[in-house]
């Protein structure tokens, strides 16, 4: 799984962006008279018109004709569309029809809710529901606290969206949020065990959303916000989490954070920096620029600059600035340094963005110290193309899977949720947060370590153990755990 | 499954109202010594205290000693604890513990959610999350309604309760609702393939709930209300049902009502009455009893007088009656029958409770008309002892599963709702209702009907197909369905 490549493959891997995807994945059935040879015919049609071939079933034969399944992944919608247009055109060929692998898979929802056990006699029914369910009923009555063992609190969080700030698509609503939160549930339960659960609110006004979660707790043993813009999301996530008597974690915040964290931490020590000297300059100051800010000063970072569209937030900045601003400029930027993000970028460590595609120039990375970090974490486009930062960084990470040092939340959720539910926690504080990040980090060996290789893979099944340990041991440690007794994991 | 004996034998059943049942089931870890005879004196001292021995497992066998678990039915938790003092006395026996198997079953909780796919490899990951989900999510952005065809609305609704009014335990609140939601959405997928996911909310307020379910409707394809007290549940259902796009079905109202109509149009058939013509009194004027009313009107019944504590409820009343009751006094008992309940139900064909334990004499059922038929639903204890009916009523039924003609919603809900979903129904209209009744009385061949197999068993696997058929075809036949195209059930 460890997809390492050196820096200077990064040209090559350029052209993979455009290339074929599993996720313009389609199935072409195709009838045509069983002759030798056909086959070959259409395999070469579809690599000459660049397309992946995956699977290749055979339907049916009758009557001396075949019928085939062929499942190509094309590089978008329109290269699809001319790969099939292709077939048509082929002699003796017929293009039976053509479905499109992501939207079959998506067909009736990608999550289901299951029962643990059967209900097939009287006596299950009899246990589970009506009369025996109302011993347990009236236990929970007696001492609340105990629906976090009798009831699916135990291991189960809400994915709570409104759909205002999804991926990188925007404002779609709540309707179209639901794939992204069922995704997301099927990574929890996946990767972390958890089950969650999808809830996606027909409202975008904070109060609402406040009032909404707020009476789903007693569901629930923790809620992670989703794809909340800003800065309303920070308001929902502060005032729920007094609210509460379970965590609220809003993941594009601090989930973003931690595992940025801890790639930084590797950075550094595979670099020899020390976090508390180097020079960091953050562009972006929504939801994620702001708790990875806050993040990275409780974990000792002492030199942090902030920039927006305008540049370097600082407390000289004349313009009006909204709270989260006004919050960063006292609390960075001690030097009260001003100019654009080319300007601020002078001479520094690490930079961090969470903003837009292309901000960044190849002078830009170029001005910066030597052995200089790059997260460049837009998406689906980073601030600056790896192609064009790789001559002058030492190391480079994004927020996508076709280049090394993917920073994906997914490195973090499914743990800290392990850990939240398993000693009930009532909320995760940023000695937890710091603690996950420092697991993840370390699940590399230091020796291990490489320019390329500064975060674990998504699909390592160390990485849900450590960080669930590690959030758990700290929740225990700093009060916010009501189960003391430390579970230990083995999950695999 | 069809357990049909004869109503004499009520009074050799009435014992086992207080015998053994898996309710109170206990596994009780015993060692002693591998001697031969010893299972057996263990054995004869449970079976003395009256406890129904269920399974007999062997843990372990260590230096002549062995471990066994031992589950015995008892009657009540004194019972259970009673057996295991008697163990405990035996010589050479250690009670090494005592679990209580409702308890185990309910760790945790009932149900679970889980993925429909696995995310093993990038590939997975790239179609069912980022980037491929993009795709899906922005086809439902230009269409709203493909959400019921791309997520988990095509399949999923909400269990919804505020706790108010729990089986027969009262106000118990969110928390201690939770094990009654998760049973129901265990009934919802094994009897009718349904995804349920149960919502506890925490707030009683109506205002407040209304707000609440219709910001949760983007994420469901039907929402069941439960277990909410009255009269706030049939406003709730009212306006949510004007609110939403998707159907609201409070199912301590119409899924009562529904198995109460298929149960007496049976009955009817059998004694060769007709429901236009019997004389029909409801003993409750709540949620329950004001639905059965509104229904049985529906399906031609002429005659009904509601009774509330305070005797017939007509015109003639004079204390001040709730809006429920108002609409009750204007609409039914056109005779203006005054009286008590004792009074009213002389000549009476039929009497429906929905209310409390015991509120029926002998004297009074005595008094019916010949032929007479008794429904007494109140849980868990019925309006009069079905021992005492028996001598006077023709057909009895009750809501317990240890009598014959048991009144179970189970008989409804889930092939309701998995009609409603499959063609996209935006309401449950009372077309759709009589529909319903009809089928689950139709399962049984009217050769079959007896006076104790009225209502065909919760059991009996072809009720939640005829019903899905049934409410389906009429949800498309009176303009409710989304989806137009008539499915056919094969529900196994």
């Amino acid at each position: 799984m460890r997809a390492i490549f050196p820096i200077d493959q990064f040209n090559s891997k350029q052209t993979i962006m455009s290339e074929q995807s599993p996720s313009y994945a389609i199935t072409i059935r195709l009838r045509y008279p069983d002759l030798s040879g056909l086959l070959g015919k259409i395999t070469t049609a579809i690599g000459h018109a660049n397309g992946f071939i995956g699977a290749v079933d055979i339907v049916g034969v009758q009557d001396g004709q075949i019928v085939r399944d062929i499942t190509v992944n094309a590089s978008n919608v329109a290269h699809g569309q001319a790969i099939v247009e292709l077939l048509r055109q082929l002699d003796d060929v017929t293009v039976i029809n053509v479905s499109d692998r992501v939207f079959l898979m998506h067909l009736g929802g990608k999550i289901e809710v299951n029962s643990k056990m059967p209900i097939k006699t009287r006596d299950d029914l009899s246990m589970a529901y009506t009369p025996g369910v109302a011993r347990v009923c009236m236990s929970i009555a007696e001492d609340p606290d105990a629906s976090f063992a009798l009831t699916i609190r135990k291991n189960t969080v809400a994915v709570v969206s409104d759909g205002s700030a999804v991926l990188g698509l925007g404002n779609i609503g709540p309707r179209a949020a639901m794939p992204v939160m069922e995704g997301k549930a099927m990574l929890f339960k996946e990767f972390g065990g958890v089950d969650a659960f999808p809830i996606c609110l027909e409202t975008q006004d904070t109060e609402e959303i406040i009032a909404t979660v707020a009476r789903l707790a007693p569901t629930f043993g923790g809620i992670n916000l989703e794809d909340i813009s800003a800065p309303r999301c920070i308001e929902i996530e502060e005032r729920l989490e007094e609210m509460l008597e379970i965590p609220v974690f809003h993941d594009d915040q601090h989930g973003t954070a931690i595992v940025v964290l801890a790639g930084l931490k590797n950075s550094l020590r595979l670099l020899g920096k020390e976090l508390s000297e180097v020079q960091i300059v953050i562009n972006g100051s929504g939801a994620a620029g702001t708790a990875i800010t806050k993040l990275l000063q409780h974990a000792g970072a002492q030199h942090i600059v902030v920039c927006d569209t305008k540049g370097a937030i600082s407390t000289s900045r004349t313009d009006p600035l909204n709270p989260i601003k006004q919050w960063l400029a006292e609390n960075t930027n001690k030097d009260c340094k001003a100019g654009t993000l080319s300007e601020v970028i002078r001479g520094a460590d690490v930079f961090i963005g969470v903003s837009v595609a292309d901000v960044l120039t190849e002078n830009d990375v170029a001005s910066m110290n030597r052995d200089a970090i790059v997260f460049a974490l837009a998406n689906p486009n980073p601030e600056i193309k790896p192609a064009l930062a790789a001559h002058h960084v030492k190391i480079m990470a994004t927020g996508r899977s076709d280049y090394p040092n993917q920073i994906n939340n997914v490195l973090c959720f499914p743990g800290l949720f392990r850990g939240l539910l398993d000693v009930r926690a009532i909320r995760v504080n940023n000695e937890m947060k710091i603690a996950a990040a420092e697991a993840i980090a370390a699940v590399i060996d230091p020796e291990d370590l490489h320019t390329d290789y500064i975060v674990p893979s998504v699909f390592d099944r160390r990485v849900t153990g450590v960080v669930a340990q590690a959030v758990a041991d700290t929740a225990i440690a700093t009060g916010v755990a009501r189960r003391g007794n430390k579970p230990s994991y083995h999950v695999t």
